[in-house]
């Protein structure tokens, strides 16, 4: 069974829209272990429609086209697919007082349009919506399979898992598993160099994918079963972590933030920040996790000198002799805050964000950790690529401080 | 003078990776008024991507495609289109000059497969990458366009920035112009009300869009000059104004960070704030803008009582009787870092980010928001949708925060 996803709409082809719902089809039918090789966003264009849908159905036996079942003249998908099938569009009385209904539990009048929403290509099956008033169809016809969603995201998730989800397990051949290993601190480059051979197998495959400055490794294993799917990836994820296990921090849906929460809770630590270069994004992404209050009790974003000095209590001679951005204000920075806050460890951050601020022994991306507790204070010295911008460079500086915190609870 | 998108990579067909990439070059096309009927995904196949080429070269004349040009074997993308035009692969010194520039100014090992990256088809030109490893080119051949960046969004972005725009000019018949009118505090039917028929113009022709929270107006304008087009909109802009600019904020790439910033710097006046349920976020979103030190100088996440009792000197008995998530305490977390801190303006922000924590007189998403300068306080009390997530709830907050203090500096 080979599927493809057609989206449409014109906001789609000028940009204004990104196409999410190719995505989330995409990752359902792999799931499902059904293949799908192409995706196609058109616009709101019916020759330019039945010239996508011909060429998909000749590479395809599932067809599943989003988009464009709106109530206005613009929306013609529905009139599109039925014409190049050579169908009857007919109404479906059931359907339009379902739309009545969704007016009526508004307290809104029915507009003359919604009507129009209510026809389907003759021998399709109505896909209910159920918040929304655009039903879906799907349809058996020439001997392929055609679903048809509406566009608005939500819309098409809960069609799919009320509706769809089930009427393609009878497709789903086999299962493919995917399991993501998050790795820190080694480049795409080098772990690929590690696991080359790996990436040459077919089942499970295996594929480097860099994200927001970190290298993860999808395994994907496809098997009659989804136990039997699992033993495959396992052995392959034992196989890359005994060639850079060191570097691994994480898996799936885990973010450093939660990990490191995760860690603490554990361990029944808790942790206080001290942020100059960050801005207060290590805070806010500490407290991104729910019950993270059970962790962090105060952070500080000492920006200016003077908060450094007055607040945090930093010695002025040090940043006289060192500079802000400097070993020693990020080891007194993350000393300080800790006994402030009164927490188990405390986090410095300095460093220079750009675009201004830099000098030519202290580059734009110059970042100093510190971490601190009880019995040591460590520092940590990073560059990062000032390229893409002030933004970018406080977000891996979050990353490597979350990173390092991390090894440090460790 | 048509393009096409064709996004390569086997994360986009597994909806792994959302393809943000096509949403940007079809939005930079429409700006340069050249026309995309057509983007497809596909995967890391050599077949597959031959037979992409030869629908896309079919149907436009201009073609750009992206990804799959990393340095591992699964990166086959520069073949594969040198194959399909016949073309050899040739070694280009100078690119692989700056590929080893790119490590060392890094203090890293070349890896070996990176000179695979300096390979590109004959008669290609090469556009540098900036901040990354994999050139892209630009290739006239057999009477097309073909122009090839790396799929990495932000080195993709540079290179389009530094080069690509630039070289598509000469294609440009005519200027699409677009506007974007940010709005705050009214939501999109309200808006969509007062300029419903504005709605039906052709041109300029004008659209609401509602992303995170917030509601624009995109106003999109078609012309034969940059500058007829800029009347046209300005025309639509100062009648949409006149009917809704009380609620209006922003333009185009202007955040509630910028903005605010920029009132700060123009009036002479500093801000600190204090921030519980956000954990941060205010802070780093301040701080995103260049320059921000010279209006930021020190911020507090008081996350626990304790933390906004000790280090923000907040009464412990207004804690006890009106909770920590109550006006009052706002108010005095306004006041107080203000004072703390030294500067012209506090921000208190207190609150119930969820899931948990709520209670039946507070609910998750109840949101109180101080402000403070030497003569007045003032409290805000915010109900965000908490279905979202906390995450949502947060930056929902943080925008509500930022928009309330830029009506205070007004």
């Amino acid at each position: 069974m080979k599927a493809e996803v057609l989206c449409v709409g014109t906001e789609l082809i000028l940009g204004d829209t990104i196409n999410t719902n190719a995505a989330y089809i995409c990752r359902k039918l792999a799931k499902l272990g059904i293949n799908c090789f192409f995706h196609t966003a058109v616009g709101d264009n019916p020759q330019r429609i039945a010239h996508s849908i011909d060429l998909a159905i000749k590479r395809a036996d599932l067809l599943i086209v989003t988009g464009g079942l709106g109530p206005t003249d613009d929306d013609i998908t529905m009139q599109a697919i039925a014409e190049f099938f050579k169908a009857e569009l007919v109404f479906n009385e059931q359907a339009y007082e379902k739309i009545k209904n969704f007016f009526a539990s508004r307290n809104r009048e029915v507009p003359q349009k919604a009507r129009k929403q209510a026809f389907f290509p003759e021998g399709s099956e109505v896909i209910t919506n159920p918040t929304g008033t655009a039903p879906g169809i799907a349809w058996d016809v020439q001997g392929k399979h055609i679903i048809v969603l509406p566009g608005v995201p939500d819309e098409l998730y809960i069609m799919w898992e009320t509706f769809v989800e089930n009427y393609l397990g009878k497709f789903s051949e086999y299962f493919i598993e995917k399991k993501f290993l998050k790795f820190f601190g080694i480049p795409e480059g080098s772990l690929g160099e590690k696991i080359k051979d790996l990436m040459a197998c077919e089942n499970p495959t295996v594929a480097p994918l860099v994200s927001e400055g970190q290298t993860n490794i999808r395994i994907a294993a496809k098997a009659k079963t989804k136990h039997e799917a699992g033993i495959l990836i396992d052995k392959m994820q034992n196989e890359i972590l005994s060639r850079a296990g060191e570097y691994l921090w994480g898996y799936d849906e885990d973010t450093l933030e939660k990990v490191v929460g995760s860690l603490l809770v554990s361990k029944g630590l808790t942790v206080s920040a001290a942020e100059s270069c960050t801005g207060g994004l290590i805070s806010s992404r500490l407290t991104d996790t729910p019950g993270s209050s059970g962790y962090i009790k105060m952070n500080i974003v000492a920006y200016s000198n003077e908060a450094k000095i007055n607040t945090l209590g930093i010695n002025a001679g040090l940043i006289k002799t060192y500079g802000a951005v400097s070993k020693q204000v990020a080891a007194q920075m993350a000393q300080n805050v800790r006994e402030l806050a009164g927490t188990d460890i405390g986090l410095g951050i300095t460093g220079i964000a750009g675009p201004t601020g830099a000098t030519p022994q202290k580059p734009v991306g110059l970042v100093y950790i510190g971490l601190s507790d009880r019995s040591r204070t460590e520092v940590h010295k990073v560059n990062i690529n000032p390229g893409f911008g002030r933004k970018t460079v406080k977000h891996r500086a979050s990353s490597y401080a979350l990173n390092y915190l991390r090894l440090f609870i460790k």
